[in-house]
């Protein structure tokens, strides 16, 4: 029995570590055998921690009601729990993974979910994580509820911290968070995005609560405000990598084989990074682009324009570039890093920023 | 020029004021001259205070895009702005209405406006406050992420005050507000709902959101426990009551006169308090109202049935029951104010529950 094996037979269905080992399998493959054995010595690091923030997540309060079955079903599903590890980990670069880093690590999974329901309404979205969407199995009115409700949840677990400035600092980044959508919302539709814009909306978006899980870990760990923020510009830097490459896996072929939609972002007009870069090596694709993304995904009859996004979309040149480019952020994460203890916490962090960039789904 | 005119001149669009005045017209119309007189006291001692709650929403961020517009639109409606009221009299209950106070008064109607923004998405309501709702004019998605937002920023301005406790029990009240819509969710469409259920989404929905208004007062008043809890206890009562005036309203012709919709609850399938006793009254209503309550608001062929359910709930001994409810809630919460120093304060809470059960707006 292998390592990884063993390690989620001692704690039941502790899911981050299936996604170490996912990737484990995927380094393995690409003859990242390095990258491959440090995920292994990670796993180890934070087995523990991940198995209690799932028993934590179990603790999440059960309804009856077609809004907390919403709320649950979201949380049940699981996902990468990427944030939490940032959390955990962030808590051993100080004094070590304890019950506020892990109150923590459970907030800034349920803000993230919490934004899934209520993206998943916003969008019409049906399926999340190869399961029907909550919205699809309780209805749009049971899913908006039970994301507020999700967002409380995970506001008075950080509240029971007593950690008041990463309470602040929450309410902070969901603000911020909510202005990004704000902005994506605007910028539907649109065939021609800047990259100033999309980046402005993937740092609220997404950048913003990886920030968030790094410095409240920190904090959580007891470590001095230089040291947080440098866990912070890490965060920020692995949240637009980790962002760069989900928009990327949108295109890939590789994802449809784990059974996930492909193109949706395109479908639901909305534009990311490799459709920034497909415009500018192609610009005669912009009439293309135009028709597409004011179709509100009425896509009939627009066969021919369709094609020709994906094929421009598929070109290596648009992977190699959008890859390179989240490459260049890790660097720089891994560089933030520089200010914090040296030890197997901080390893472990650059790690997980590495395989970020080889990850496939 | 009236008193009340004099006041409303002194303070441009203290819209509260005019909900006083209403209510005074309406007090001597119907030879409640005392109670008329009493609100022109009240008048006098909140004017002040709603002036600069009044300031402070316009100081609530304004933003370009749909979201921060939608959520604008909500705050700029204004409506009675009964909460914020709530908050400054229980702050002159103590010390005295200041910073604290108005931050925790802006707050509470926040909450409030979060919560019509998500409501009429849930609804598919397309009017609020005689006005184009918030979803009408930019779309669901952006008055959910607005819904979002007002909230958020209501828990800044409430934790800015630094009354951690004012804020552990909003949060705890948020909660239950989102557990009385998740119950009113799933009693929706059915004929026959039980007066305990009606009442528990009352408590949750509209009287938890008052509660707290009266304690985040009595705190920035510096008023002992004691003395919060009698004030939440009047909260309480006045916020059922508040609501049973509400749901009777939506039956009630006078209504009509102010260009408000009426029905609404019953086109949406939402049983309240008068329904409850149509049914009790006349029991063979039950095949109509199922009829009507299971049609999500295709009422096309079930003119017969309609007709049925709106003569039985305009029977006067409905509207008299409902009021007399009103009235005994009032009551208990007037008995709570005992434990509160007497005054003018005390006297104005008095005065704004007595006016609740006769207001026609």
């Amino acid at each position: 029995m292998s390592l990884m094996a063993a390690l989620r037979d001692a704690h039941p269905e502790p899911q981050s570590i299936d996604v170490l080992e996912r990737l484990k399998t995927i380094c393995d493959s690409q003859g990242l055998g390095a990258l491959g054995q440090r995920l292994t010595s990670l796993s180890q690091l934070v087995a523990p921690d991940m198995a209690a923030l799932h028993a934590e997540f179990q603790g999440v309060p059960r309804g009856t009601h077609s809004v907390h079955r919403a709320a649950n079903h979201v949380v049940d599903l699981g996902g990468k729990r990427l944030r939490p590890l940032c959390v955990a980990l962030a808590s051993r670069v100080g004094a070590g993974f304890n019950d506020a880093a892990k109150q923590l690590g459970v907030a800034a999974e349920l803000v993230h979910n919490a934004t899934l329901l209520h993206d998943d309404v916003v969008d019409l979205g049906d399926t999340r994580r190869g399961e029907p969407s909550a919205r699809a199995l309780y209805g749009n009115a049971a899913a908006i509820f039970a994301g507020d409700w999700l967002l409380i949840e995970a506001l008075r677990r950080v509240r029971s911290t007593s950690f008041l400035d990463v309470l602040d600092r929450l309410l902070e980044i969901i603000d911020a968070m909510i202005s990004a959508e704000a902005l994506q919302l605007e910028n539907r539709g649109q065939a021609r995005v800047s990259a100033e814009s999309y980046f402005q909306v993937v740092e609220g978006k997404t950048a913003a609560l990886f920030r968030w899980a790094l410095l409240a870990g920190g904090r959580a760990g007891e470590l001095a405000s230089t040291e947080c923020e440098a866990l912070e510009n890490y965060g920020l830097h692995l949240g637009i990598a980790f962002q760069l490459v989900d928009d990327l896996l949108d295109y890939s072929g590789e994802r449809a084989s784990l059974g996930k939609e492909l193109f949706v972002d395109l479908r639901e007009g909305k534009t990311t990074y490799p459709l920034i870069l497909a415009l500018e090596e192609d610009p005669s694709l912009l009439p293309s682009l135009h028709a597409v993304a004011t179709a509100h995904g009425r896509l009939d009859g627009l066969q021919q324009e369709w094609n020709r996004i994906i094929m421009a979309l598929q070109a290596p040149s648009i992977a190699q570039r959008c890859r390179k480019l989240a490459q260049r952020q890790i660097e720089l994460g891994i560089e933030a890093l520089a200010a914090c203890p040296n030890g197997q916490a901080k390893e472990a962090l650059i790690t997980v920023a590495r395989a970020t960039v080889h990850r496939m789904n």
